[in-house]
């Protein structure tokens, strides 16, 4: 196997070429930005993720058929506070509606336009706010639309790596919200991924469904599965690179950063999930299959008795070990070793000693990372997660009101 | 079909004829009663459920083992604050000691005798404090093991009902805790039901396994599955009834006196939950099948986000759609109504006005109702749960110190 050293490098947030957006206030929400656009001065390659919640919301189910007709898009219509999500005809209706005015401002193909809402489930959009506010849209490089698809998200999630492919600087950048209702299958709320780097529709679409499998759809806050979930990836090409091929060392540095830019934000919204202290990794190694890997890490971050011994600093090992054969996994059941933050807990299954003073001081730390040996394989997977804390509870026992 | 009135009353706590229990201190937990047996004057028939957990503990093999040859089983020794699970070939022999002390001062078969423990897991249990426990037990008609089971709970959960079967008076006594750790598959961590009733061992154990499905395993506390997990029914014989055979008028009798114990235990669970301020219960109908019912109720009693905004009083349906359409259920999903406490919510999946403040204020009582219509088939299913609180989050993170 070719080893690729990857030379994409974490930079300052910025667009890539061609991409323009903005983010402003609309009144959805009291005072915080609550609607923006973002979009591409050519058409570009398209692909995208979606929920696999029954009830998919008008929104997410427009967006899905404008990139699966022929992987292409130019513009997004985006806004928070409401869903438009279980609203019938009429939610959808409006979305279409969206899609039309947006086309007409970017003269473009309604064909090339997606929309995605996020926010309470149940309410129409209100047509007359959005219909005002599409005028004040500019073309801005600001990030003001990372701002504006924020619900009860504390920060916006970003991130932005360039590297050289072909001769050429291409960018990746992308942004997502999601706070709570995050457990993925697949996508968290909302993700964004733009770049110019020139890469076919299909092959886009193949490498980001490949790898949200190990990233957003890896990580979990709360068990629940949004009805509005997506993560689209635009790539519009003005970058220049030769166009990327399967098989080839560019390709898989890119593939390689796209692969960073998806991880690092599944994590930001795992370090922000509802009401958070501290994000929590689980790492499982010597699986029999990477499925058995992935299942037992998202196992572990998403039981709240392990959430909430973690919000205590508490290394209550049980809780694991309960969770793990909770699992479906192939397990040997008297091999499983358990550390947290480095420290050994548990060996073949058995407590070990370890200084449980010097472990809950570690567990202080805004990042918590359980690693899992099953010594039943070679395969590994991860998961992200974060504690279950009182302020989980008081926000959503009073979203709605 | 032939329809069967129960004849079977709830009557004040008490034994079935034949047995004796007691419940004590002997320093397992700081001041409460932590240790206990149960056991019948002659050997009774016997059928027990165990956990599906893949680090199922010692006792609840053992006892599983036992009860799995001949269906017989006379006496049973318990324990709380230390579950002996995840303690290797240690906490086995442990187990099997407990079962031959018991055996010795019963004077009876060891193969007569179970074993089941619950607490934290991964500790040993002190023998010592057993081997002197276990002369201080006496064979009373008291509650005072109900209470020896307890951990967290608040409370026993106890229920007994009589009735005539074949001329003879019959009781049913159950009795359960569980408090966290509650997401039964099978099971909550420990259930026992006693009868003086005469029926052979394996039509009780078929009629338990079928019954646990309905009720045990369509509670849930936290999603999390404990390693000790139980439910076992004794049936001694001495109300000297005819045999119960299945096909007659006084077996369905029987076969719902014991639906009604089971499922008033866990009721009694689920509304005990860790933290818990309220029963949440609900029905879905008119489901394409009883898996697809019991697995859309058992869903939404167990998503955080509902269990959340009902400790909040917050009628958020937006929660409860969502949560059905992340199911596999058969879904028509232009067709669902949903109500809570009576009053309709969703009408063919879309809102329906509704008096928020009337609502609001049934969702302070200390039970609530959500019924879920599919409108998708003729098949029904039942679950429990409770709220997600702040006392939830107090609880569990800082049980183990």
């Amino acid at each position: 196997m070719q080893v690729v050293t990857t030379q994409f490098q974490k930079v300052v947030f910025q667009w890539p070429q061609g991409f323009y957006s903005d983010g402003i206030h609309i009144g959805l929400r009291q005072t915080k930005k609550d609607f923006g656009w973002l979009f591409s001065k050519v058409p570009a390659a398209a692909a995208g993720t979606y929920t696999t919640n029954q009830f998919q919301a008008a929104p997410t189910k427009l967006t899905q058929q404008m990139i699966s007709q022929d992987h292409q898009l130019q513009g997004l219509l985006l806004n928070s506070a409401v869903a438009n999500s279980c609203t019938g005809e009429q939610g959808w209706q409006n979305a279409l509606q969206e899609q039309t005015w947006l086309a007409n401002k970017l003269n473009v193909d309604p064909e090339l336009i997606g929309v995605a809402s996020t926010g309470l489930i149940g309410a129409q959009l209100p047509m007359d706010l959005i219909k005002n506010g599409l005028p004040q849209l500019t073309p801005t490089k600001s990030d003001a639309v990372t701002y504006a698809v924020l619900t009860t998200d504390k920060k916006p999630k970003t991130i932005c790596v360039q590297g050289e492919l072909g001769g050429k600087l291409v960018t990746i950048t992308g942004f997502a919200k999601g706070s709570g209702m995050i457990h993925p299958k697949m996508a968290t709320m909302l993700g964004f991924v733009t770049t110019d780097a020139q890469i076919a529709g299909a092959d886009l679409q193949h490498l980001l469904s490949e790898q949200v499998d190990q990233t957003f759809n890896q990580i979990t806050v709360d068990g629940d599965t949004s009805t509005n979930d997506m993560v689209v990836t635009l790539a519009n090409g003005l970058a220049e690179n030769p166009v990327l091929t399967p098989g080839t060392a560019d390709y898989q540095q890119f593939a390689q950063a796209l692969h960073t830019v998806l991880s690092a934000l599944a994590q930001q919204i795992a370090a922000d999930g509802e009401g958070a202290t501290k994000l929590v990794e689980c790492n499982v190694t010597q699986a029999a299959t990477a499925a058995d890997g992935q299942q037992v890490a998202k196992a572990i971050v998403g039981s709240n008795l392990v959430k909430a011994a973690i919000f205590g600093e508490d290394p209550n090992w049980g809780r694991i070990i309960s969770t793990i054969g909770a699992t479906k996994a192939d397990l040997d059941i008297d091999q499983v070793d358990i550390a947290m933050n480095g420290m050994p807990l548990v060996t073949a299954s058995l407590a070990v000693p370890f200084d449980e003073a010097a472990v809950k001081a570690t567990l202080g730390q805004s990042r918590v990372v359980i690693d899992v040996n099953l010594h039943h394989g070679v395969a590994s997977g991860q998961a992200w997660g974060c504690d279950l804390t009182y302020n989980y509870v008081k926000i959503n026992a009073s979203y709605h009101t």
